[in-house]
This record gives structure tokens, C-alpha cells and sequence, in this order.
């Protein structure tokens, strides 16, 4: 099976247990539409891709891990979303869930996703029980504080907040959970596997402050221009459009040369590749990314 | 080591671990001024009970999981306060987090609490992992959905909600899982406990609706009356006050006939009777429990 049938059949799992009886109708369709809402699946592509090159000798735990960390992505960008932080009522071209639903079922998709992503990695944890501590506790890591997303999100409330740490934080540390995850719930040992997460992450927050500052609306899927209008710390306001999309183009050479020797190395460079050429601006992308 | 300086010591570790640096300094304070402002501990409390009277023969995974169920039910405090539901500035007689630090942190100090309590499991899990599937998925069903905290808040999102249905999953499905975390995480069958968390939640929730009901500000240390003013479903206006009062009493009684016969029951029965007497409106207390 290939890997984006594998992720979509496991958030398919996680959201059917969601929305099973009794749970209120309204939630159970808010957390749908937040999980399949046309994500691109970076994350869990990379977890699945590093256990793979890992051997991948326990499919329904990297599964797991897989949905885990795409639905903690999805909880943080309907969290993101509301009206207290960013205020947005698009998000990939499509109305964001408290758009639709309402802001308290914006506040309880936010937080049902953490706790079935929590809960997604302990079902399949069963069959590997002494793989699951060390799993749990990187993802957690990875999206709570003092490091993880909420971490990230929170430095915006900080007057001075520092961009490296802000970054890693908000977008970096989701990316080496996931390479490193990837690792643990196939059973090896994640040391070679965390720079390959750490240079994506770099990469793809440059990336996503590149397309803030010089796509269009129509382009992202929604409002641009967020970074500058929001004041919030960004690549572009510190290094101009050049010098990021020198940084983004260095830290994607990076990944690549970072892959281990294993069978599975020609796969993980096929997916940086492709991720290096969705992510950079189109009217920016030079000959041999685009 | 009493059970009172368990769960204090379980939670400060927690708490450390999430305002160690990098944390941002507000999200760090936020998380302190949620997790210590003066709750009765009463999930925590009943999950060592049980513990106890199972043997407890790894503590530190009892101590997790009592803590992890408070952070949860602080977490679940802290964003029904938030002003997309209660609005509340004022609880347990102290400002709201949000009243305190800004309705973003108030979002965001919910969703560490969360990702904290799935990590202390998880750092515990390490000494018997193959309880750790189990315990985790028990506490994880108590506060999702379909049937847990965040499907009992939802509930009040939805035209015609159920009052048992809401209430077991607002109130009772923590309660329940208190107990049965306390019998895993001590290796024991949950089974006989289940009953006893079911009770003390129904109980829990009725006295909470006759507090909100017949008690003063002052006397609850937040404002009173809010079920009527939010038209929220309750046992005051599904049963009246004598009726909620006796049905009450009854739970309370079948709770304590439900303790299992073993080595911890007298503590246990004790612990019920506390709680009896902590909840029940002073000016409505029977004899037999004033």
C-alpha cells in the first residue's frame, strides 16, 4: 500500500472513533472537516517515508504515528485559526472551522485532535508496548511546551520574541517528530534521522514566510500578507526575499546530503525534492527546483 | 508519602518540565496559575484511593496518571472559561487564566495542559509499559469524543441536548476513568471499580448544579446561577431542588455500597463520605451528612 493511502486510512480510523455514537453531531462533523480539509500530508509522508527507510517492521505503529502528527498539525492550524490569534475564515481555499461551525467547536476541535492523536498512538502501542514511552514522549514534545508548537504559537504573545526559537518551535519541531518518530516506531535508533527533520523545518517555515510575503491570496489558499499586517517575526522581514530564498535552497541541499546510506535514501531524497518544489514560490523558484 | 503530597509533587514535576527553557515566560506562568489555584483534587485523589486499594505496586505510574487527570480537568477549566463559552474572569475566587494573561494564552494553556498530561503518562510509562496502552487509551476516552470532556462541552453547542448523555461525558467519564486508571496503572482488573467512578460522577454533577443553583458567589468562589442564565441543561431544573438533593443522597449511598471488599475499602468509604460532605450545599445538608 502506498504511503498516502496508508495516512488517509488511518485519520479515516481516528475520525470514525471520533464521531461514533454518542458524539454530538456538530463536533463529529467540525473534526471531519478539519482532518480532510485537502492537507498535503508532509508530515506524516516523512514519518512514514523515514520508517520505511527504517525497515517499517511494525506498519500499524508508523501508521499511527503518522496520523498522530497530522492530526496535531490539524488541531494547531484550527487553533491558529481563531478569531484571538490569526482571525482567518479561509484556510486551503476553504471555509477554517470556526468559520463554519462556530468559535467554541473551533476551540473543541482543536482539542478533541490532540487527545485522538494521543489516543491513536496508544491503540496501536498494544502491539509494540515498549516502543510506545519513547514515541509518546517525542510527539508530545514536539507540539507541547516548552519546545513544541504551543511553545511557538505562545512566543506571539511574547513582546521580543526571538525568530530561531519562535520557528523551531511553531514549525521545526513538528517536522524532526515526525523523522524521528518515523524511526522509533519502527524500532531503530532515531540519532541519524534528526537533521533530516531539523533542515526540513527550517526549510519549510522559510518556505511558508516566502509565500506569506509574495503569493496571492488565490495562490495559498488564503489571506496573504499575514506576517507583515500581524507584525509577527518572520524570515522575510529579517533576511529579504533574496537572502530567505538563499537560506530555503541551502537548508534543502542540507536535507538531502543529511539521508543516511539505507535502502530506502533514494525514496527520502525523491520526497525532499518534491517537497522543495511545491514550496517554493513559483514566480521565485529557480531553474533546478522548479 | 500521603496522597495529598503525591499529586502535589506529580504535578509540580509537570509543571517544571513545561516552564524549563525555552518556554516563553507567559505560557510558562499561565500554565502555573492554572495547575495551582487552589482545586480540591478530588479525580486525583480518587484514582491513588483506587490505586491503593490495588496494591499501587508502581507509584510513579499511579502518581502520573493522578496527575494527568487533574491537568485535564484544569485544561477543560480553563478553556470553559474562555469567553467563547462561560466568560468567566473569576474561579475557585481567583482571576481566570484568560482574565489574567489574554485570551490567546487561554487557548494555548489548555492544549499544553492536554499535551502535558499524555507526556507524564507517557515518562511513567517507561516502568510497565505494557500498561501503558491501556491506561492511556482509558484517560484519552475520558476527555475526547465521543463521549469524554470535550463531547460534554460540545453538547451545549447542539439544539436539544441530552441531559444524562452531557452530563456523563461533561462530568462523569472523568470520574469513571479516575478509578479505572487507578486499578491499571496498579496492574489490577478495573472492572469492580468502574462503578464506584460512575456514582461519585453523577453525584459530582448534581451537586455542582445545586451549588451553581442555591449557593452564593462568595460561597463558590465564581459567579452563581449560570445554568439558569446560560440556559444550560441541569438536574435543578430537570428535577427541583428536593429532587436533585435526594437523588444525591442516593448516589452518594450506592456509591460507598459499590467499594469493592479489600484491604483499601475503609479508606475509600471514607474519602466518599468527605466528598459528601464537601459538596452538598451547606443549607441544604441532611443530618447524616453535615
Amino acid at each position: 500500500m502506498d504511503t498516502a493511502t496508508r495516512i488517509e486510512q488511518a485519520l479515516t480510523a481516528a475520525v470514525a472513533r471520533a464521531e461514533a455514537p454518542p458524539a454530538p453531531p456538530k463536533l463529529a462533523a467540525a473534526v471531519r472537516h478539519a482532518v480532510f480539509s485537502g492537507g498535503a500530508r508532509v508530515r506524516p509522508q516523512l514519518c512514514l517515508a523515514v520508517a520505511k527507510a527504517c525497515g517499517d517492521d511494525t506498519p500499524a505503529m508508523s501508521d499511527a504515528a503518522a496520523a498522530a502528527i497530522e492530526m496535531l498539525h490539524c488541531a494547531s492550524l484550527v487553533h491558529d485559526d481563531l478569531p484571538c490569534f490569526d482571525d482567518a475564515d479561509i484556510r486551503r481555499g476553504k471555509p477554517t472551522v470556526h468559520a463554519v461551525y462556530g468559535e467554541p467547536l473551533g476551540v473543541l476541535v482543536g482539542d478533541a485532535l490532540i487527545v485522538m492523536a494521543f489516543e491513536a498512538l496508544a491503540l496501536a502501542g498494544a502491539a509494540e508496548p515498549q516502543r510506545l514511552p519513547a514515541l509518546t514522549v517525542t510527539i508530545a514534545r514536539a507540539v507541547g511546551t516548552p519546545a513544541g508548537l504551543v511553545a511557538g504559537q505562545a512566543w506571539e504573545s511574547e513582546p521580543n520574541p526571538e525568530l530561531i526559537a519562535y520557528q523551531r518551535a511553531k514549525t521545526g519541531a513538528l517536522f524532526v517528530a515526525a523523522s524521528v518518530a518515523g524511526a522509533v516506531a519502527a524500532g531503530s535508533d532515531p540519532g541519524p534521522w534528526r537533521g533530516l527533520g531539523e533542515r526540513l523545518g527550517d526549510a519549510y517555515q522559510i518556505a511558508d514566510d516566502l509565500r506569506d510575503a509574495v503569493c496571492t491570496p488565490e495562490e495559498l489558499g488564503k489571506p496573504a500578507g499575514q506576517d507583515e499586517a500581524l507584525g509577527r517575526p518572520n524570515a522575510v522581514a529579517e533576511f529579504g526575499i533574496d537572502g530567505a530564498l538563499a537560506r530555503l535552497q541551502q537548508l534543502l541541499g542540507e536535507a538531502v546530503d543529511s539521508i543516511p546510506d539505507c535502502p530506502g535514501a533514494p525514496d527520502l531524497q525523491q520526497l525532499v525534492l518534491l517537497q522543495a518544489k511545491r514550496l517554493t514560490p513559483k514566480r521565485l523558484a529557480p531553474a533546478s527546483v522548479a
